[in-house]
This record gives structure tokens, sequence and C-alpha cells, in this order.
């Protein structure tokens, strides 16, 4: 039973089944009806025109966001815990051309306004030192918080007020959606959001990331972007019909639920171990090195996270027995 | 009856096959069974030890092969109409980090040795002037034309003798070893080249293409560029998969072979007004712009290739009717 | 009696003079005196506003304005002979961050609207082939000759036609001004030039050039990649004070029209041996291996360049002695 | 008087006569006598073979020094106030293709084999994860502390150990010569470093600074670079005049021990206020921002450094008067 990423877990049936649909010989690329839909089905959910692009990892929809956002001599404030900072082996500084990852503190992985205006303030204005051109966030965050609509606006007005990029790396959207109960919108454009990096390969898909720009103007730049670094398969239409997929029917918030669900059932199997709150998919509980090796030896698979504490990342499949069984085990420690 | 590109085909029912047999949670990215039986399957396929690694797109595959042979202050020699040139977006600049690209000319895409000295001849050996480090080849070539083992390994000679790094983008390699006969041993790393992009989505696959290096003590570094340009996917075992469904009881070979046959069925229509040699699965025939319209009325639909000229692929899936209707249809012009 | 180039001749006396002098304790980068003046003394010259920035090599100044002007992933036409291509080790790859050099053809690397305009013409308006950002040309030519104010106008009008940034590499931008009788004005910025590498080091200076920014809203970011390129001297006011001294009383015509007199003196020796018309300090002539082996057996050093034709270029330097010697020996061929 | 930058003073009169000796014709770039004596000349100094470019800036030796030591998907362990990370625009990403700054924390800006054990130690040996390729220190530090001979041997160690590049940042290397008493060999390539940049900008240079390579196998690459970087000045020979007078009967030592001097004289005059040990040309001191106010009041200029910190540097050529002026204004605070 593994509980070490969402990252890893099945495809959904569904998921499988649009690919098989769309499996017949249509226009090359991003031609195809399944892509061509993109853009209107986003533009529904968030409730504003705006511009959808499948890539097939959450990496290559961050980094071509940044790389939207940020010319090469300037510089990203992140988080210092950022998915892009620590987990993408330099990405941000290849898709840029060598732009400056500027790191933020923050309890949980969250960034709030004061400790950007607290950076911003201590660089010199001039020509010697990088000066910021984006802000990029991360909801839910690497440790599983959430950023609320409010939290989200406070955030956009300051990176309009310093006139940065606002970026939102969205591998856990759906989480952060179901967890604040806030609309897609409100999440994102209507607190200033330029570029969502919306995550579907952890909740469901199997490799379809969509990359939805609020500000519609930088796709055709993005679009070519995409092409240069070896991003447009030729087969696009099986990455849309993934995304479609999960659409349909609102699947991506029903798989976002279970997981979250799961997560709250292992969280509420012990309350005392809790590192943050739970409030994603992510469960962050302080073991001893001999109660983790213990649930090792029950068949539960999951990461140390620092000394004396393990990360349990729950999967839309996981909603039933594996979830109670490893519940029980926690309990019982 | 579209013949516009194998790029667009649909994918193989086994590959789909693969692909839902290997939906199910295994370890992220690259160190699951499948994406870990690779390295074995293509050194058996090769006759010796390879390192295979996962892509999902020829450009991707292209490009990480040189980025790691050919650094970013030097040149990679290779045809004027090489898709690398051409169809790329400029992606072997971005992989690189701006080695430049240095055209050859020869009949029909191929490059020959003769040309390779003549180009290099001409290079002053000073600082001044980009100096090569890769040679890159297509083969078969985007005009449907093969090498055959004797003219790849008196290339590899002249690479070899000049310091150069050689790749083979062998987007349609399937179709050039079913032309030739050869093995792809003796159409590879026998001839000297030293990374393949081993083409599988024009032929069955879905979104997975094959990186073989045959100079192994690339993989460590070329591992970290996958990631980096956002090419690790995180259910990569689903890239495996298909690649080793499609090498599987050959049927890569057996695609191919259908493929090169439609080609051949097209290319018996038309002989006099083939532009090349038919060799793989790419047919460039002389037509009047009024012939080619005529074609497009009876709903076959492929591109212009210059003034006077048509292009069209075959694919996989495309030996019966399709083929038989449209090589009627040319006849009949 | 070195004929082989310009670049490498002595500096004027008044530049070393402007060194000395500027050679005290002052605000160090570019906040001097001297640097501050650059702006106003360009604007006068040039009869508008420009931004004017020194550089130590023509190289830096030249890719400097082509990183401002091309983004990463589109490209820039050019002259096949134009220096950026042939004589700067890809440099122009280097600070743009990979996009590609577009190479036209033309008699005496002069580019003619014609040849932009086809070439454009033949590149596919989709994501799949890189597009142009930014047109370069160099004036005068690598092979000696101008363009006039009207063929510039031309020029100038496509490149504004297809949305693309104008840049002019100036190296020998004083014998062109000297040639044509034209107003550095009429030259660049009437034509519709952005940016234009001035270049001061063929012509008396010591190590300084100026990038004259036309397009002056690229100010900001050009003055943060010279110092990101490592350009920003700390006593910039020594370059900034050769420029100035080369200003003063038109020292800089002054130079060029020596040299530009040296060039016909040479051309005169030999009217029936010019490969093309010499309109600036460049002289091409067609002489046998044994006839060049005979000049150089008399103490004249320079390049051959092709079969059977040398090349020889003249300095600000070279009005007197020198030139009449060396027009003797090619007169006795 | 100034006292906000050594950067900004004067050159040395023996520069400025050199450079006037070498300028006459002699071969362009790098061929000349000036520039071939430099190998000889720092081979002699440094006991060994070693590889000596010019280039007009430290950031340039630097960054040369750094992509020649780190590939684009790898990192640079350097201090968090390491002139790279704060002063250079970002020019490390620009010069490496994207390399990370890994940033260490340490007091007075040294770096300790400890941190650089700790933070290797911190850092998963994955591919999602940068990996340490180089370190980088700077000798004296940014805050005028010198490494001895013995802590730069145990940081080669740890170098060494972990297979990391190893580059030594010597803006101010004169002034840790003539503090340690230690050998430029000692300081050096004995313990272990691969590059240095030898400041002479600082310490009575006019705009040439020297890429030392022990490493010489790394000179090829270099030199390459530094041409498509737009650092191959033309008239080379001035900037290596400029270095071999400094060299001459060691003139870059007696200026060293001038500045050091004068920074001595102003920390006798406030033992109590320092910030940090004097070991070089720096001296931080706390005065409140009344004090200094009143210094300013009084002509002298420096920077704030922080609350109640100002910063002093002393030049070549303030051992003298202005010094002892200042010493007595500060002691009498």
């Amino acid at each position: 039973m593994r509980f070490f990423s969402d990252n890893a877990a099945a495809a959904h049936p569904k998921v499988l089944e649009a690919i098989q649909r769309s499996n017949r010989l249509d226009t090359a690329y991003d031609g195809d009806e399944w892509s061509l839909a993109l853009d209107r089905a986003f533009s529904e959910l968030f409730e504003r025109e705006v511009k959808a692009l499948w890539v097939s990892t959450g990496t290559a929809a961050n980094c071509l966001a940044l790389a939207a956002l940020c010319p090469p001599y300037r510089g990203i404030l992140c988080h210092k815990d950022a998915h892009i900072e620590v987990d993408e082996a330099g990405a941000p500084g290849f898709f840029t051309g060598g732009a400056k990852l500027m790191l933020l503190d923050g309890a949980g992985a969250k960034v709030v306004p004061e400790t950007v205006e607290s950076a911003i303030g201590l660089i010199r204005k001039d020509v010697h030192q990088v000066q910021p051109a984006a802000l990029s966030i991360t909801n839910a965050t690497e440790y599983g918080l959430v950023y609320r609509m409010a939290e989200l606006a406070a955030l956009g007005e300051v990176a309009r007020k310093h006139g940065l990029g606002f970026h939102m790396d969205g591998a856990r959207f759906a989480n952060a959606v179901v967890t604040t109960g806030e609309s897609p919108a409100d999440l994102t454009w209507r607190a200033g959001v330029d570029a969502l990096s919306f995550g579907f390969v952890k909740n469901g898909g199997l490799n379809a990331e969509c990359l939805v720009l609020f500000k519609t103007d930088l796709a055709d730049e993005v679009t070519v972007r995409r092409k240069r670094a070896g991003h447009l398969s030729s087969k696009g239409r099986m990455l849309a019909a993934q995304i479609l997929a999960l659409l349909e029917d609102d699947l991506w918030l029903e798989n976002a639920r279970a997981s979250n669900a799961a997560a709250q059932a292992l969280a509420k199997a012990a309350p005392d171990r809790l590192v943050y709150p739970v409030e994603a998919n992510e469960v962050f509980l302080r073991v001893s090195p001999g109660e983790a090796e213990s649930l090792r030896a029950k068949g539960f698979d999951f990461y140390d996270w620092g000394p004396g504490e393990i990360r349990l990342v729950t999967s839309w499949d996981q909603g039933g027995e594996p979830v109670q069984i490893l519940a029980e085990a926690i309990r019982a420690l």
C-alpha cells in the first residue's frame, strides 16, 4: 500500500477510455478537435476567456509559464521549499535562460505578502542586483496547506504593485478548490493570477497537465516555447482528451474529494502527530524512526521527511480500504 | 483519407493495451519495472550494452542527444532540410544553449562524407569561427531515402576523424531497417553512431519515443537534462510500456513493413512522377496544382511540397483499402 | 607594413590623452561625468534623443542589441557573410539564448529588400518553423560596400512591414558616413534602424565601442544585459572618454577620411584587379598566389580571402608612406 | 574624499605608460607579444605551468571560470553574500546557461568546510535536485577577511572529495597575499584551486583582470567562451600590457600593501567599532546614522552597509593624507 506520492497513482478508467476514443487519425499536434475544445472548456470553468495548453508534465507547465513571465535577466520570487526550487532539477533556469529564483520563507511553504515585500525591500534598485519580475506560489502548497481567496488577493495586490507576473503551481489545485469551496475563478485570476499550472496527473490523469493563461496575450509565445521545448506531442489529442474527461461531470473535483477525504481519515487517526494542518491530500506526521519502521513492516510505503517526520500522500483511488488500514496502523502506534 | 503525416495516425491497439496493463500504482518517474526493462530490451536488439530512455517527442529525443554531444559554443553539422533545422522551432538552440546548426547540402536530404569534409574544410580553425562538435543525420531521411550500412560507416569514419559526436534522428528508423534489411546494430553503433532517436510515435506508438545511447557514459547527463526539460513523466511506466509493446514480437517491424508497402503501392501507381526513389513510407510526386486539387476533391489529404510537388506519407494502419483507392486515383490523373 | 585589419591599429593619441585625463577617482561604472555625457553627445550627432552605452567590443555591441530585439525563440535575418554569423564564435546564440541566424545571399555582403522578402516568404507561418524577429545589416559591409540612405530606407520599410527590429553593425559606420556624405541620422533612425553598433575601435579608439539605441525604451534592458554579460567596466569613464575624444571636433570623421583615402589610393593602383568597388577602407584584389607571395616578401601583411584573392584593410594612421609604397608594389605586379 | 570603492580609483601611472608603449599596430586579439607573455609571467608567479587570459572585468573572469567548471544542469556552492550572487546581475546564470548558485552561510562571508559538507548532505542524490559541480569562494572576502593556506587546503579537500571544481574570486587577491604573507601558489593551486580570477582593476589597473587557470586543460574552452561573450578585445595587447606592468617589480604587491595599510590606519582609529577584523582593504564600522551624516558632511564618501554600519574601502593611492584625515574624523566621532 503506497502512500509516497499521488503522482504515481493509476489513471482514472475514464481517462483511459477517452484516450481510446481519441485513437484515430486526426490533425496532428494541437489542431484536432479535442485540443481545440480546451480553450472553451476552461473559459467556462474560469468564467472568463482563457487560453489553455496541454503539456505532459507539471515541470513543463510551470517553467513555460515562468519563461513567459520573467526574462532571463530578472528573478522569480518563490518559497524556498517550492517545487520549482527543490524538485525540478533547475528547470526554471533552463526554460528562462538563467533567471534567478529568489527564495522566501514561510510556514508550511506558504508565502505571505509581508515576506514578499520584505524580500523586495532588501534588493537594491540598481543594475548590479537581480530585480524580480514574477511571483510563483503553489496551491495547495508542498506541505498540503491551501491559500484562500483573500490570501491570494492580497498576494496579487503585492504582485500588481511591484509589476510582477503572478504564477500559480496548481499541481494540487483541485484539492485546494475542494477544501476552500471557493471558485476556480476566485482562486486565480480574480486574485490577480496570470498563469496557472492546472494539475491533472496527480488527480487521475495519465500524462496531461494544463497550462491555463489568464493573461491571454502570452499564448502565442508559450505555444512556440512549448514546441521549442519538445513538448508539442504529435498526437496531442490524447492529452487533450484526458483533460476533457477529467473536466466532464466534474470528475476532477470528485477525485480530489476522494483524496482529500482519505487524508482527513489519516489526520483523524493521529491529531497530535500532525506537523501541519491537513488541508489537501498530504499528511505530515511526527513519528519516531522505530514507528516508521513498524509501519513499513506492515506494507506501507512513504517518504521520510526530515528527522522524526514522515509524509503520507493520498490518491483519488485510495478512498477505501487501504486508508482505513493505514489509519488503524497509525492509531495503533 | 489522410496522407499528410504518419505522426497523426492512430496508436496500435497493443500499445493501448499495454498502457492499460501498466495502469496501476508503481514507482514514479523511471523507477518502475517497465522503465527498468528498457536498457535490457534495447541492449538485446542492438547486440551490445546500451542505455535507453523514454521521452514523449522526437524533438526531445533529438535535442537531448545533441545537447549531450555538443557544448553551447560549438556546432552541429546537419542537412539543411533536416527536421532539427526546419521543423523543431529552434529546439536545438534551446537545448544546447545556443550551439549552431551548420547546414549541408545533399540530394534527398542525404549527407555524404564529401560534403561533411568540405564544410569542415571551409571553417577556419580559430576562435572566431564556430567549430563543429557533432554530426546529425536522419535515417530514413526527410525525403524518404535510407542510408545503408556502408554509407553510414563512411560517415562515421568522418565523424571519428574530426572528433564529432554522431547522432541519428531515427523518427523513421524502423522503415530504414525494413528497407535495408540490415540490422539495427549495423545501422547505428557499428557505423559509429553515438546516439539514436528511435522513433515509435510515427509507427504505432502513442506518445513514447526512445533515446538510445551507445555512448553509454552520456546517460547520467541525459537523464538530468531530461528532467530539467520537463520530460520526466511521473507515470513514465506508461511510456515504457508502449515501447516494450512495440518491441514485442517485432511489432515495430511489422508496422514499418505495412507503411513501407503502402508507400510502394503508391509509388508503383506513378513511377514517372516520383521526385525521389521511395525507400521508406514517404512518396513525393510531381503533380500539377489542378491534379492536386482533383485528388483533394476525392477526399485525400496531403501537403504540397514546393511548386508542383506533393508529399504523401503512409502509416502502419493504411495497408489496405485507403492506399488502393489513392493509388487508383493517382493512376487516373 | 600591416594591412590585415584596422582593428589592430594604434589608438589615436587624443584617445590616450583622454584616458589620461579621466584617470582620477570618480563614480564607478557608468555614473561618472563622461559616461553621463554620452546620451547628449550622440543625441546631438543623431539629431534626436538616443541612448548611448559604451561597451568594449563590437561583438558585445552587436549581441546586446540583438538580444534586446529578438527573443530566444525567434530568428535574426542577416547576410551569410555577416560578422555576427562568421566571426563572432556564435555570440548571437549565446546572448539571445539560442535565437537563430537566418542567412541571406547578396553580392558584396549587401542585403536588399527582395532577398529579405523572399526569405520570409519561404517560412511557413506555423509553430514548427522559427519566425524572424529582427534584421541585421552591416554598414559598411564586410566587403567594404556602403548602403546609401535610400537603400536603408527600403530595408527599413521591409522591417517595419514584417514587425522586425532593425539592427546595424556599424563597425565601420564612420567610413560609410564619409563615403556617402549622408548624415548619421539619415543612415540610421530615419531609415528605421532601431539600434546601431557604432564602431570606434577600428577608427582610432582603444577599446570602446558605442551601442546607440534609437528605440530608447530598450535602454533599461540593455543596461542590465550589459552588466550581466560582464561588460559593465568599473572604470567606465575611461571608455566614455575615448568615445568623447573621437567625437570631439569630428575626429572620427577625420580618421575615417584618412583610411578611406588610403583605400582609394590602393584601388587606383589596380583598378582591374578589384573584386568589389572600394567604398570604405577595404580593398579586395585578385592576385595570384605568386603575386601575393611577392607582396609579402616586400614586407606587406594581409589576409588571403578565398582562392586568388587578398584583402587589404587600411587604417586611420596609414594615410602616408606605407600606402604609397604598397600602391607602388601593387602597380608593379 | 571617496572611500566607497577601490574599483573606482585611478589607474597607476605605470599602467597608463604601459598602454602607451603598447600603442602600435601588432597582431590583433591575443596573438601579440604582450598577450603571449602572460602564460609565462603567471607560471613564474605561481611556480607551475598555468594558462592566463586577460578579460576586462571581474564578472567576466568569474563567470567564464564558472561556466567551464559547471555544466548548465548543476550548481555552484558559494557564500550567500558572494559577489557572484549579489552583485553580478545574474551573470553566472547567463554564462553557465542556467546553473544554480547554492548559497552557504558563514561569518564575514567566509565559507568553511563544515558548511559545504552540510549543504551537500542536504541534497538528495537524485535527478530531481540540482547536484553541485563547483565551489566558489572569494579571497579576500566581500567583508575584507582573508583565507589562509590551511583554510584553503581544507576547502580544497572537500571539493576534491565531492568532485567539485574549485574557483577563487580574487578581486582582492593581492590584499590577501600581502596580509597572509603566503605565496600565490600556496593560496591557490596547492590548496586545490582550479581557476583564479586574479584582480587588477581594484589594485591599480585600468580595465584588465586576469583569469588564471591551474586546470590548464580548460584553456581552450575558456578561450572560445571569452570570444563568444564579446570579451576578446581586438587590441588585447593593451590589456595584457596593464597586467604585465602591475606584475613588474611586484607593483601589484606594493599597491596592495598601500591599500591594506590605509585600512589598518582606519581600523586603529576605531577598534571598538569594527564589525569584522580588518584583514584587507575594507573596514566595516558601527556608526550611528548621525555619525555617518557628520562624516559625510566633512566630505567623506562611503556606503551604508545595513543599519548602523558603514563600509570604507581604501585604494592603492590613498596611503597618505586622505586616510589620516578620515582616521582623525572617525576618532573624533
